[in-house]
């Protein structure tokens, strides 16, 4: 920036003094290279980084204005959030652009294309796209305006409708996870979930708590790869493994029903399956998995049967996410029946 | 891209007889949307799906060859290897670049820099880098040349200088993670690992058995969110968590221990901590974390205090890394120690 601006880097006092102090704070050692984050070129102005050491940059480049920001993605997303896009904003001079997402789950984009043909013509305005990741398909609803209400009022009439032909495949708008429907179903009920895992190996109880909050109704996980763990932490009598393999309807359904009971939670999900990317035979192939789902009034269970080309990851992503929408489901349709 | 070839798009027979397939295949409905991904512009060649439906495509434009792929990172990644990266490879006509990248763990960004510094020159060939995220700090060696071989030999002989001054500190090479490196110090020895989480909620679980094979070394994790389950699944006695809280070392220690001898397992890994963004007190702030360590010959733990800045999902991703690393130190030590 400094060769661009054709000028000298100078020590900024402040700077230092901000580094200092939040090494200090951490107790983290100072090293002679931090001293290199306090240069700034002449006539550029620091930007405080409030999670981090590197300051960024803010100077005048001709007739751009350039913002230098850390290379960190939680650094720069909030100095971007406190000291860039204000500015941006105001630049701006009042044109926005309104996007907004919601976020479907039980239906491929294909599907969800046909649902929305229309509104999804090219050229039309708003915009209506989807994008698919991982059975997970968001629907996008953009429209540029000469102020955010006008552009968001035209977006908001398109979400209705949307909201009208897709009904209970949406669940939820934004950045929400089925993780985070499931939580909010829960919580509205006053309930509790814990959650018994073979094949997504924890990856389940990460998805329940990643959502800040989650411990007002997540009681417990337990990994149980083992077969021996499944019966000493789940009670899967050995006998039910040996007569139908641990990747089966029959263990996926004990484990959560041996889940709900330890814990006492009012539901309990529960995996088995083949990950991959070696384990699989011809009986039981890679993607394989059975889910279930255990309440008060009994256990529904779930196959899935994913291609291996899918990968190990992607596997396990969608059956965790299939779990959970069974879940959701469920407490959508008790909800509908308390309220009928 | 027809519009940019200025020719007409066509149904391809052999593309569509591929979707019907692929959709057969894995009972799918086929929608009459699918049929348009069989379309392709006129002198265009499709490019086989093996992870997908939509094809990719391939035409000559001008003087560009133009690569379509699908926009599903999976899918992408499968068509990029099967059928776009052998031909720009062969189009390079032999030159190439040598990038290699070792993984480090221990220390922060600004001492891995102080250490390399010389070799970190702006202008020094090969170039060498670093990158940060979460704690780990990645060190990048890149050397373009008029081949393959060429370029290696100048990296590989960075790389030995690089591994000589950081030592330990180097956990794995690419894209190993600190569970990859524990899984491979636990094969070597034909030992094996429980976990037992609180705050990290199922995340250090999920990284373990991210690895494939790792049901080789894992035995069973416990997510234990509520203190009662502290006490009914890893025997942590009430009292203790009465007495010092459930976010403390001796609380930490407790479940370590607790786990490894319930499981069986040769290690045992606990977290516990305020993950945030809310249950934070003066005494006990987000962001603060107790790891421990059960083996054989006792228990380690050690204290975080992270800055709640750093947000939940960076305070828990940090706390599976540090005790991860914990694991991988003591069994380096242990080994180190059998050798001697």
């Amino acid at each position: 920036l400094a060769g661009v601006m054709a000028v000298e880097l100078v020590e900024d006092e402040e700077c230092w003094r901000q580094i200092t102090e939040y090494f200090a704070h951490r107790s983290y050692k100072l090293s002679p290279d931090n001293r290199r984050q306090a240069l700034v070129p002449v006539g550029a102005r620091p930007i405080r980084n409030l999670c981090g050491s590197a300051p960024g940059l803010r100077a005048e480049v001709h007739r751009a204005t350039v913002f230098c920001m850390p290379g960190v993605p939680f650094e720069m997303k909030a100095m971007y959030a406190e000291s860039v896009e204000p500015e941006l904003r105001q630049a701006a001079g009042g044109r926005s652009v309104c996007a907004r997402t919601l976020q479907t789950f039980g239906q491929p984009e294909a599907e969800i294309n046909r649902i929305l043909g229309d509104m999804m013509r090219p050229g039309r305005h708003p915009a209506v796209g989807t994008r698919a990741s991982n059975a997970v398909i968001g629907v996008r609803v953009v429209a540029p305006g000469d102020s955010f209400v006008a552009a968001r009022e035209l977006v908001e009439r398109d979400l209705a409708e949307i909201r009208s032909r897709l009904g209970d495949l949406i669940f939820g708008e934004e950045d929400d996870t089925l993780a985070v429907a499931v939580g909010r179903l829960l919580n509205e009920r006053n309930e509790t979930l814990s959650v018994a895992e073979s094949c997504t190996g924890g990856m389940l109880a990460k998805l329940i708590t990643d959502v800040p909050g989650s411990s007002a109704y997540f009681v417990e996980g337990v990994v149980s790869y083992a077969n021996e763990a499944k019966t000493r932490l789940l009670g899967v009598p050995a006998e039910l493994i040996a007569a139908h393999g641990a990747v089966s309807a029959e263990v996926a359904e004990a484990m959560a029903r041996g889940c709900r009971e330890r814990s006492g939670a009012d539901y309990a999900l529960a995996t088995t399956g083949v990950a991959g990317p070696a384990g699989g035979t011809a009986a039981k192939p890679v993607g394989l998995v059975y889910l279930a789902c255990a309440h008060a009034r009994g256990t529904n269970t779930n196959k899935m049967r994913m291609g291996e080309t899918l990968g190990r990851e992607s596997i396990r992503v969608r059956a965790c996410r299939t779990v959970l929408n069974m879940l959701r489901r469920h407490l959508l349709a008790e909800g509908a029946g308390a309220r009928g």
